[in-house]
């Protein structure tokens, strides 16, 4: 992609991506936009599923692309959106993941712990504003929620935004599980907005069930896949390790980024004090962790070279999930049988043998909601429907309880 | 396709389908085989989906596909399985639809009408097993259930047959209603055969979530649209009229077949007393409606006329649709209404203006179960399962009332 | 599809198909158009693919999608098109195959001697335009070529049309060749108007020689198949023998329509002295036909009788195929052969044993060209570029001789 | 994966990849194997296709998958292939690359100068057969084509082996460069096995052209696109760089192995004397490259710092392609042009202008033939046929020179 007016760019998911608007141009080439292709979207997911290897680059383009799909949609059912709204938009779907760390949900909260990765988007957004002049101003305020029009902001972020509608299709796609497939060109063209909210047309009411039953086949079978929650508390292990041996003084080889982060506890406070810290946080990326982590396969601390030795080379926790917490017996138990095989103290099997849980939502009502719009003008939302699917029970939360140890 | 050893035939669906025994050659052959080339899979759904213009004869050869690698999937998981066997199952499967006849389920019960065509099927293949020297008998007796290795027959009928499987896939890729598409390869890699009978594993229990969902959509969104709907009400009224008609002396143009049962009541009894019975029946395809309703636009009776009229040109009913049934007063009145617009006297009005119900389950716990095979050796129901999708209240049939009159 | 602003139809080649305009609507409910869902756009083709089934209907519908798109991307690039024009040329499209008879080019210059279907078409369409007050005046000035901006008129039909961009892609969707598979999204993308006429930009060339492989391999796999041939083979001698024995007198049950085509032959003139010869013509479709097979084989003329068996039992004649014309020697072996088996005599054998040809170009660089636009301003030909695959050799017309006889 | 005895592998390209052999089961355990999913399979081409993300690891599977299905296919038309030599063929495929080095064929030659990558996938069979007790012996034999069914090398590599069905059907797939599709699935279905040697039953002709003419779709559209070029070329210009100021002593941050194998001049030899190499070798993936890149975008050295943030953030060179040389003048003005912009001297501008070229046969006669096998028994080679798309024209490879320097 160079500077012309007018750009496709191939997409296996969606077929052609188009880019035909200057300021679109300028964040694509802006360093902390290209540092995504190096951010894997589905963290190790790649390790069950090899084909998921695609990135938060393109999934960002590919929500980029339903955005444009959407507010077409939405301008030729009559919904007035001016220029600068629809460019705002796209901004806002097109940077909305910037602030994502390496692996970004996997270690969420663990590089920078008091930061969720929203708020860091929010303010490269804000830096990038203030060095473009401030042609960004529409495309935060629909970031945060601050913009009359609700329903560009629901584009963006609510239960039905082209950001899930994105990442449900392209994780589908990239896994090879199409059984995660969602009509989202349907779905696009049942949008419609109802008193300046997003609301689906009467006849959408089973592509809805759809994706939500997708989304939900997708969150068991592919998202918290036991093998795959094996492999992410494994290197979330091995960030805790190497973090307690760096400040504890032990020296460890790491690109100064990931020093720095693993060195400080950095707030929201420090970014906005100190800009340079947004700067060196986009250095990070997939690529320092794992050379990092390929490192210390040889470090002197025998538990972290264990446990990198194992991510390396694909030896995982053993994992099992159940609906009931394990007990205490079970854990203590298997604790000490792998101290004896592994020959390390009790502290150490913190990092061998633990337990934590998996949640779910299948459809959320309280937060926020899908609401139908019908032919009549009534409006109702989708778990309260005569012959509904999506019904109240599945509006709670799933919790599974799992437990690793070694194999 | 010849009389060669092995042939392959092209299926969008599913790539290749492979032929290779004998047996199946002589049945492929036969004229009550390929007439199911003239009937569609879908009725007169093609006026709303215009790519459903499949044949029961793809339909069942895609079955056929799916039981071959049905049974050697189960094969390769050690069910015990022998060449006659195996054979008799894709038998049964290959000739399950042809007793179906013009139009299937949209005139089910009008031109036979106390013989469903399940039946008509034993019949036919139990004369194919006649004229084919007793090569038919394992397949009757799997078709029948009346096999002792019940998982046979459940793979040619139950809740997650292969018919169901294939028509689902099919009429979801030549509708373009993507959304109906299963993942019909990895519930056969999950099934498994327990006891006798065949059962899921624990970890396609969301596979299975996702076909009873997608097949409720199905139902809905495509073989009960209301446009559909209004096709196949236009066809049944036709039909009787044109039965009035010939049943009270009136000469109409058809086909002999066509015109022997519109004139007859033929029971179950007589098919047995008569062979030649069943060789007139296989003389009934959609040509013979279709090219008789185009010959009825010009018949002097003006109710059958116009209404072969409106099918052949796509003037259909106008439909709504409800939760709730229709008043005898909105029925009256519009009865009233068309009758001073059309001319034509309260008697003729039945054919313009009426009501009627349509159905579905999404799960049918009492009827024929799906079973899940726990990794702890557990059986359950897939609508007792903890965080259960398909739950009790799924199991009970959904009825909608409809309407119908002219635009 | 009714009367409304704007509907949406599903197609699973594209995926949606917009009409959102009033003349579409009054067009698509036109009897002449409806008519196309009776024909089958690949004749006889789903004897050996089955799925390919699909309807001149539907492919009409899909080559009107690729001309909104075609167009969209022209004005894009700044091509001037006014709203008429455009409109104008997708009616044109709508509409180019409506003079299309009974399986169209099987039985081309059979059932209507001497007035190929572009000619009916166009005879339609000035009817039609008559009917709807001229609103299709532009639509036939492009349908003939007859507008001012030629490229309007090369959408329509030229080397490169938005119809064979659909036939290509339709039929190997519904045959289930996937390598007939062409990339028709990146054809569009790379079309653009210079000096007036319809070229390629310089990156598309890989996919032009893509469509134009793709395009043979149809011809030589798909479409001149031998059984394929075979099969319209034997519908072209029914035809022929139900003709000869109609005007020596004896009688024959058909549709009015397709007797009165049989009996007559009629031309160009007859048309247009008589409007109502194309009305009787637009009653005629596929299932006059197969209905008439259907009972012809019960008709006494043994020789009719027998081929009718043939086609509705699917028992086909054998074919070969060479590069070379089968000698005379051979033709009369076999007549003499089949002679003695089936018990006929020499007149009669010509409908049992004969020879034809078949031929196909890649690419007719005589014709009508496909033009290059290299960015320096450069216009070529396809087939004079460096490295060309498409070069002279392949402009040559290939023929190939059948010899057909039964088995 | 565990060591079970059956796992089935998500693909997005294939569907389900089943692993059913212990010694299968062994391998993919491997360290050197496991490495795979680290090293891209397209290398640089997702800058300019950003779902071309897929990796080694998943091209290997795929290429094993291929391997299942053509030996599944030859044994069903009879070919002889016991157990041993099935494991054989099958295990030769899995690891046919794992001798590749970082961003493998971008850098083939340059990290490791005088050992072709076959080469290195050789001896890590070699010592992967000492450390398994000899398993690997026939899939050695089979790799090296020293075993007397030759086509069973011939499947692993020739012009046609399951290497290039896989990797033209996944990066078509990955790129979403649909045009590269190739019916691989109709290519195996046309294998057979005469006189020992691999070829394509006549009907399978057109797939072959088909084939073919992708191959060359993707080796100009996308594996030779200019920007991928310019991409790969940056890459090699950065390492060339750094060896340089490595060997003069100016210190380099990197991890052990790309700083070893930077500064050595490993040989064929040296590898079969000192067998820690190899497993020094099995350290490098392109982990290690794109953080040794990101780091060194501090290195004092300006050039290799500008060069490194350039790859970084995606500023590639400026490249030109043409069928004629780039003349010494273009050059030595560019170079004068740029020394001023960038400010560096004389020697420095080899790394910012320079020429090249890129090459390509559709098809190569002289080297490994395609070979059919007509149904009299004739065989003849793909290029020689009547009506030839492949012809002799197509057999001499096409070169295309560039030349690169900075936007």
């Amino acid at each position: 992609m160079s500077e012309s007016a007018r750009k496709i760019i191939n997409d296996p998911v969606y077929g052609f991506i188009t880019i035909d608007h200057p300021l679109l141009f300028d964040l694509l080439g802006q360093p902390c936009y290209q540092r995504l292709r190096r951010i894997h979207q589905m963290a190790l997911a790649h390790l069950v599923y090899p084909g998921a290897v695609h990135t938060r680059f393109h999934h960002s383009l590919g929500a980029y692309h339903l955005m444009c799909l959407s507010l077409a949609e939405l301008k030729g059912k009559g919904t007035p959106i001016d220029p600068p709204e629809e460019v705002g938009a796209k901004v806002a779907i097109l940077l909305h993941d910037i602030g994502h760390g390496p692996f970004s949900h996997a270690l969420e909260r663990l590089l920078v712990e008091s930061v969720p990765h929203e708020t860091i988007s929010r303010l490269l957004m804000e830096s990038l504003n203030r060095q473009l002049d401030g042609r960004l101003e529409t495309a935060l305020r629909i970031f945060s929620s601050d913009y009359p029009k609700k329903f560009l902001h629901q584009l963006v972020s609510s239960q039905l935004d082209v950001d899930r509608m994105d990442y449900l299709s392209r994780d589908s796609f990239y896994t090879g599980v199409h059984e995660g497939v969602i009509g989202y060109d349907r779905i696009l063209k049942m949008l419609t907005v109802h008193q300046g909210e997003l609301m689906v047309e009467e006849k959408g009411i089973y592509s809805i069930e759809k994706f939500l039953v997708a989304r939900r086949l997708m969150h068991w079978q592919v998202y918290l896949h036991k093998t795959v929650l094996s492999a992410e508390n494994l290197l979330v292990k091995i960030i805790l390790r190497a973090r307690m041996l760096l400040r504890s003084g032990t020296p460890l080889q790491a690109s100064p980024a990931l020093l720095f982060f693993m060195g400080h506890s950095v707030t929201r406070e420090d970014f906005g004090a100190n800009p340079e810290l947004l700067e060196l946080f986009c250095k990070l990326d997939d690529y320092d962790l794992i050379t990092a982590v390929k490192a210390w396969t040889d470090h002197p601390d025998p538990v972290l070279s264990l446990l990198c030795n194992w991510l390396v080379n694909r030896r995982l926790y053993r994992t099992e999930l159940s609906f009931h917490p394990f007990g205490e017996e079970r854990v203590s138990q298997l604790k000490k049988q792998w101290s004896e095989i592994l020959g390390f103290g009790e502290n150490e099997m913190e990092f061998f043998v633990f337990t934590g849980t998996a949640s779910n939502h299948t459809y959320n009502s309280e937060d926020e909601r899908i609401l139908i719009l019908f032919k009549d003008g009534q409006v109702r939302d989708i778990s309260s429907l005569e012959n509904a699917l999506i019904n109240n029970s599945l509006s709670n939360p799933i919790k599974k309880f799992y437990i690793c140890y070694p194999k």
